[in-house]
């Protein structure tokens, strides 16, 4: 018998200690031992819950349980998570967690000390949800140097973007329905500004470059300024508008990683994963492009990410799963003003395309039937991202309103 | 160090060579030992590789070299490769293949001695080629109970019907030029027939539920019938045809499996695998719907599945793998004319769709605008197979004939 603890009864954590009590016999067979649920930390009460006896509040009836041999973290946040997480390993507990935002912030150093104890520090949860992603990544194409990982990593603004193509929804109507149906939160600011997906696109870079890439240093763009009339010309062209976390390998040992709203041809697998699922590619240097596609959030779809990992720490209790990375100095990310894009801009203004060709050279211009007559959108070559916006600001002072710019995604 | 032996220098065990020797730091890094080429099996001479003192016509010398922990075995076909592996197995070596054929025919058996010897048999490779999908089953959806599997599991079809689908070509036509272009063999029966698919939706059978199936008792059909009417009659219909493997578990504790092809519907995720493609969805109780994606066949994209599994072995050469499932005797198989479906029938004759209403009810009749007069196309409604051919004599019993008859894949 193996015993655990979870922190944290919301969402994600009932979720888990419900698949540990209804998949009993299924886990028992594959790891040979019953996982017995010993604690599970909430300040609220739950006296209707089947295990209301294990309950605590005091996370110290977890750390100085030396039965307890894994600890599930699935609070969220950084405040206590990290702090508990941190107390766990060093007490020598293997720790699995759903908590991108620790891992994205913290994950070196929680490795590099699980490194040290010889236990375990396990997130498969964290990135694609219930989608199988750093297990195949870590182990299935470790024969494969990654030059390519570019994903929908975010439901919420998926489903968003979704409605507005399918159905044109305008933004705000579309964030609304998300929010009934359960998919965003009241407070939807880290979902739409892609601070979500670029905690995911880290962890992942982290993961395939060894080194790790912190989320301050990605630049990094949401979706709220997307309009209708963007996914229209965007359509014209042949494209779907998607929050995309990219991150490439480049010649030099940078990398080149950003979180931003891109037009994605419509043959791309990513332009085919709509609502609130999750895709994501791995270009590998063997296996080409392999895409993995599912629910990316959601209580049992999560969970069952977690419980998974639990059984791992379950199977190497005495051995240490090779899952590791450096800490990162932010040396081998590529400046934003350096990485290299063709754009879809859309203006507003007279002569435009005259003006648009003096600036920016030979341009692609979208055709749409249904435009106003004075607003335009149009295609460039590719070009470093810091030379595009001093052309935009040409092109600004030449009286041309500049409505949008959206990266284009090369998928 | 970790010794290994290859054995067979074709495609995917020169592949696999050559991962071992180009990548050999980075899998340094990630087992923190160094992998040894120590023999290569192969009745011919290579004189020109870089391995050339490795070689050995000599099965003997990889067994009786106690130094050799981990054997790959890339020959393909049963013989010898199931004798050379059991006798590895037996001998305390773990033994790594992309053999489809070996693991649907002894998978069962070859475990079994695994077990007992306590060693690894590993086969990520035998389905899907470079697309994780052996591990992802079994360590990352360990949490859920496999409800369904389904997926397009042979590229040589799919080129074949994506070719017919996307540019009109015949059959013949689209089957020479995926032999022109290699992705299909001279001889290509196992692929257009079915048994390739077949082969690999035993395998994941095997390991979702538990009980060895074995290719003979699986209905499987090839795509030899398929016509460019059946095709557009898809379209007009919503769906594209696609060779599925799939396997359900029944509320009794049956699976009902199949290979055939089947119309699905252009918003299934399946409908976008296109070419040489190959796409797997697996549904669990917890993560709903989750589905790979990627290159299922070819040199390296196979190789370095062969090389994850290898550096797998590697790691736990004193600890056993817990992938394991019993020999089957066929009786958890639903019999194929219980299995039950919605039929797309093409048929010729005078007064088809009253004669056809008179069998089967309640019918839906497909229009398209360039079919023959005399000819069309319905979609029943689901019945039992059995049933479903003994309605189709009826019909054929009053003048109809019947050109074609394809499930409905509700995927």
């Amino acid at each position: 018998m193996v015993s655990v603890a979870i922190m944290g009864h919301g969402v994600v954590g009932s979720g888990v200690a419900e698949i540990l009590t209804t998949h009993k016999q299924n886990l028992f067979l594959s790891i040979g031992e019953e996982i017995y649920v010993k604690h599970i930390l909430d300040l609220r009460d739950f006296p209707e819950s089947p295990l209301a006896d294990r309950f605590t509040k005091d996370f110290n009836d977890i750390l100085n349980d030396i039965e307890v041999r894994v600890v599930v973290e699935v609070m969220g946040g950084l405040n206590p998570a990290y702090d508990y997480v941190k107390k766990c390993l060093k007490a020598g507990k293997s720790v699995v967690t759903s908590n991108k935002e620790l891992v994205a912030a913290h994950g070196a150093e929680l490795l590099a000390i699980a490194k040290e104890e010889n236990v375990n520090f396990l997130f498969e949860a964290s990135v694609g949800g219930g989608i199988p992603i750093i297990r195949p990544m870590n182990q299935c194409l470790v024969a494969n140097i990654v030059d390519e990982i570019a994903g929908i990593l975010n439901g919420t603004t998926n489903f968003i973007l979704t409605k507005m193509i399918e159905e044109g929804m305008q933004f705000e109507d579309a964030l609304k329905l998300a929010q009934k149906l359960g998919f965003a939160e009241r407070d939807p600011s880290a979902d739409i500004q892609g601070h979500d997906a670029c905690r995911k696109i880290c962890i992942l870079a982290s993961l395939a470059f060894g080194k790790h890439v912190y989320p301050d240093a990605v630049h990094t763009e949401g979706i709220t300024d997307i309009t209708l009339d963007d996914v229209k010309y965007a359509e014209s062209y042949g494209c779907v508008i998607k929050l995309i976390g990219k991150v490439k390998r480049l010649e030099n040992g940078m990398i080149d990683i950003i979180v931003a709203p891109m037009l994605v041809p419509e043959k791309s697998q990513l332009a085919n994963i709509d609502y609130e699922f999750n895709g994501i590619m791995v270009r590998g240097d063997c296996t080409g492009d392999v895409v993995f596609y599912g629910k990316g959030a959601g209580k049992l779809p999560t969970a069952s990410a977690v419980v998974a990992d639990v059984v791992d720490c379950c199977k190497h209790l005495k051995t240490r799963k090779f899952l590791f990375w450096a800490d990162g100095d932010g040396e081998n990310i590529l400046p934003a003003e350096k990485s290299v894009s063709a754009m879809y801009v859309r203006v507003k203004g007279d002569n435009i395309i005259v003006k648009a060709e003096n600036v920016f050279g030979q341009i692609t211009k979208i055709c749409r039937a249904d435009s106003s007559s004075d607003e335009t959108a149009f295609v460039t070559e590719e070009m470093p991202y810091g030379e595009f916006l001093e052309k935009v600001s040409k092109l600004e002072k030449d009286n041309v309103k500049v409505l949008s710019k959206i990266r284009l995604g090369n998928l």
